[in-house]
Order: structure tokens, then C-alpha cells, then sequence
């Protein structure tokens, strides 16, 4: 039995050796170059190409290597009796949160503004948006959310939560399913950390951005595919929006000619929110891989049904 | 007798309107057009010119409107008998560590670097920098520096603090005096919330960038005058330094010609760190107005021997 790491464009070597300074007789390889297909039967992926899971016909779990799963769920390689796990590092919610907590001081102290400012030799000052202008709402109250809504209002701000099923955060007032209104109606700042599903898809549209009270503001690290992207253009034309911080796009890494681009009031940044540490994601990925072998249940298994 | 407000490029009408609406019987006059200038015993001053304080003959107190005083001390004007203090507001600390914080969080997620990438259409992502890369001292811990400190601590980063006389801040490892040395080799990124003075002047020089721990970053919301600013351009040259936020300058607005404009790793705002609240700020320079009419002693009045 052995462990296939697979991921276009990323060096998964440290991973490997993570893995084996953990059990020097654990069997790890890296796709491509595969060379006992039959062993595997565990497989770690981050956004690998279509087909390639077929290569592999004793595959029993694919874990995703972050915390989306979109990615896994939407392969047609996908077989029954795969089942589907991720790793949910400790460090991954608080670099999420920190990301989070810098989007909005950018948005509040116009970074890119005064970048820009510096370029061009202009010295010239604008008005930070008050804290009392910054109620951020969080939509999605999963591990990723929960790690963000704790720090931010750690941070100082108010805070508020939506998600499908009802939960309590003490310190921070929390809203579900139906009452998706009435969080937007007073959330300013809006953070995506939904996961990406057929319900979620498109959620991020005009008739959610005329919700938000003023000034509003969208911060998006759960998929690019929340995002209606043409109803963001139209939102921050007409000014229903103020601005977007964007971490994730539909199409990675953005095309060339993409609109978002250019355009003044959206700050873009290459899918770098959260990023799996290879050290701390070894132990979890063992973990589960000997829970495998021994037929326990796994840690951080999906439901596919569900989506998350 | 009344106030005089007193300051260049900037709007103080939203002063007197928060003053006169505390006290509708009290008489506020804006610099240049002050009309009755022997009845002035009170003036609120920002960066005044050299001399106008001559006009007021019954001049008693001189109020900086924020918490930096350098910019009264040097006045030549300044009389013996002349009282000097400053404003300091409830959210004027919590402003500058929100910036601090931003500040910390750019360096961390490279976002200069990634507003350029997006003018020029480039996808690449950089690692972001550590929590455990990001030891953060202070230096000075009156009001601001203080505030600085326990937000940043707050928010997830070991700190440590630096003052000329000995300070015990719960959870924060402080250091006084000669203990300098001791408090640099810990430091990565070096926070400058000093008042400017003699023994302050010039501080952040290459000798003092030598001996912080690597990578180091640079942070200051002190005064221009606290950086010798060749030696800032020779430690980013030599890699001594990874870079610097700089908010405020030896000069203010920063030269157009100015060598820090376009040096890559220097991110330059234009003195908006902390910026007074007419209406935080009223009550307390009322406070201080009612004080100096009763002849008691004033709140934050600064030891002129001192320099702070």
C-alpha cells in the first residue's frame, strides 16, 4: 500500500519528506511519475487534472490537500466506494484570518491607493473608513469561518455569521438558513468562506450586494465560482459597492484580458489566502492514511450528498 | 479670553463647530483670521508656522492637536511662561495600532507587491512571511506605543517593548535604557513610536539596524526625524533590512525628488497613521481650556526639560 501526492504546478516534494520523517517505511510517491499504479491507495490532491484518479485501480481515499473539496467532487473519475477526506491544518483558519484582517485595513487605510500614489510621486490623503463603517459579516460558519469570525472580532470589530444549519459563537451574533436578510441588512463588510456547492454557486450576486447596508464591502477567499462576476462590475459601477478584495477566481490563474484586472476598487491577489503547510499537514494525512488501513472512520471525511 | 486654532492645509472648522456645540458661550477663532488677538490665552496648534505665535500677547497654554509635541518645543517663539500640552484621544492609540497592525500584515502577504503585480496583469504568488518570522518590538511606550503593543500582542504576535525608564506590561517582555542591545537581537519587526527628542533624534540609524534578528522589517509612526534616512537606503541595499513602512518624513508633504518615492521595499503613506477626531478631541481640549481658567494643573501637560 502507498500514498500518491498529485498537484499541477506545486513542489510536493517537501510534503514527501515530511511525510516519510514522520515513518521511514511509509511508500510515497509523486504524480506524474507513478511507478507501482496498483499500490496506491491513497491519494492527496490539489486541483489535479481529469482522469488521472483512473490510473489508479485499488484507490480507496482522496484527500483533498487543503479544505475545499469542490475540486475532488466534481471529477467524473470519482468512483462509489472512493471516500473523500481534507486536511484542515491548525495554522490554515489563522493564516485565513489573517488575511481576512488584512483585506479589511486595506480596504480601511486605501493600501493600494497609496501604492499606487507612491508610483505616480503623489502625496495626498484620504480619510480612513471608521471602525463603526466596518460591521463584517461572515458567510459560512465552517472551520475556515469560525477561525475568521474569532479573530476579527478578537481584532476589535463587530462581527456577525450566517449558515445553512444554526450555531452559537459566544460573542458574536449568528443567523441561518432563511435569515440570510436579515445578516446582510447589517453587515458591511461581506466575507465568503462558504464552501462550494450547487446551493452556494452564484451566491455572491447583485440582489445580495443591494442587501448589504453602506458602505458596503466584499471580501471573497471561499471559491471563484460564489462570485457572479458580471454583477460585481455592475455593483462597484453603480456604487452599491465600494470596493472587493479577491482571492479566488473562476478561472486560475486569471486570464490575461480578464476585467478584473484594471479595475479601480478591486484588489486581486493569486490564491494565496491559506496555503497548506507541508510540516503540519503530514501528521493529519498519516493520520488518516493509518485510519484507512485499520478501517477506522476518517477524520475530516466529506459527505458527498452534502458537499462539505 | 478664547481659543485660537492654528494650523496649515487643514480643515478646522469641524473643530470649532464640535467646541462651540460642547460650550455655545465659547469663543473660537481660526488662524489666519483671528480678530481679537489679545483676548487669546488658549491656541490648539499643528505643525504652525514659525513666528505666528507671537500675535497673542495673553497667550498661557499651547495645545498640540495630536500627541507628538516636537513641532511646538522647536518653535522659537515659544515663551518661558508659555504651558505646554497635548491632545490625546481614545482612539487615537487604537488608530495608530490598527495601522501598525496593516503595516505588519503588508510585509506579511507582500500586498505592494501584489497591487503591482495586478497593474501589470501578473499572476505569481510569494510565501507569506511567518507569524514565527514576526517578533515585534516597540520602541516607546507612552500612550501610543503602549496601545500599539497590546493590540499587536492581541492579535497573535510576541512582542516586546523598549522605554527609557522601566515599564511592566502584562504579557509583554520590556526593556529599559542600556537593555537596548538585549531588546534589538530579539526584534524583527522594529516599531518606532518614540516622541522625537535630542536623545531620540537620529535612533534608527544602521548601527541600530545591524542588530536586529533576520529578516527584519522596519515601522515608523514616529516622527521623520527619528530615521537617518541614508541608512535606511544602505541596509535595503545591503539586505541589513527587508524593507520599511515609513508614515511620516523629515519633510511633510515628502519632496517630489525624494530618494524613498521609488525604492522598492519602502511602502510610503502620507502621515495618516493616527489622525485627531474634531469631535474625540473637543472635550478634551475644553477639559484642558476650563483647567488653565481655574488655574489647575493640566491633563497631559508635557515636561519641556523632558521632551515629552
Amino acid at each position: 500500500m502507498s500514498i500518491v501526492l498529485i498537484a499541477k504546478n506545486r513542489d510536493l516534494d517537501p510534503l514527501k519528506r515530511a511525510l516519510e520523517a514522520l515513518d521511514p517505511h511509509i511508500e510515497v510517491e509523486i504524480w506524474p511519475g507513478v511507478k507501482k499504479k496498483d499500490r496506491i491507495s491513497f491519494a492527496v490532491c490539489w486541483n489535479h487534472p481529469a482522469h488521472v484518479l483512473d490510473m489508479y485501480p485499488n484507490l480507496k481515499v482522496i484527500s483533498s490537500l487543503g479544505a475545499g473539496v469542490d475540486h475532488l467532487l466534481s471529477d467524473p473519475s470519482l468512483k462509489e466506494h472512493h471516500r473523500i477526506c481534507r486536511v484542515v491544518t491548525p495554522s490554515l483558519g489563522e493564516q485565513l484570518a489573517f488575511y481576512v484582517l488584512n483585506a479589511i485595513l486595506n480596504y480601511r487605510f486605501h493600501t493600494a491607493s497609496y501604492v499606487d500614489q507612491q508610483r505616480e510621486g503623489v502625496w495626498k490623503k484620504h480619510d480612513t473608513v471608521s471602525v463603526s463603517d466596518c460591521h463584517v459579516g461572515i458567510l459560512g460558519l465552517g472551520e475556515m469561518g469560525l477561525s475568521v469570525a474569532k479573530h476579527i472580532k478578537n481584532a476589535g470589530y463587530e462581527v456577525s455569521g450566517w449558515s445553512r444549519s444554526p450555531k452559537t459563537i459566544s460573542g458574536i451574533q449568528t443567523f441561518s438558513s432563511k435569515e440570510l436578510g436579515d445578516f446582510l441588512k447589517q453587515t458591511q463588510i461581506l466575507v465568503c468562506c462558504l464552501p462550494l456547492t450547487k446551493e452556494t454557486e452564484g451566491i455572491l450576486d447583485l440582489d445580495l450586494f443591494q442587501q448589504l447596508k453602506d458602505p458596503s464591502y466584499l471580501i471573497n477567499v471561499g471559491r471563484g465560482k460564489h462570485l457572479v462576476e458580471e454583477d460585481l462590475i455592475y455593483a462597484l459601477n453603480t456604487g452599491t459597492l465600494t470596493g472587493a478584495c479577491l482571492d479566488v477566481f473562476i478561472n486560475e490563474p486569471l486570464p490575461e484580458n480578464h476585467l478584473f484586472w484594471n479595475r479601480p476598487g478591486i484588489y486581486i491577489t493569486p490564491h494565496i489566502a491559506s496555503v497548506t503547510d507541508p510540516e503540519e499537514a503530514a501528521p493529519v494525512i498519516l493520520e488518516n492514511y493509518k485510519r484507512m488501513l485499520s478501517g477506522m472512520d476518517l477524520h475530516n471525511e466529506v459527505d458527498r450528498s452534502r458537499g462539505y
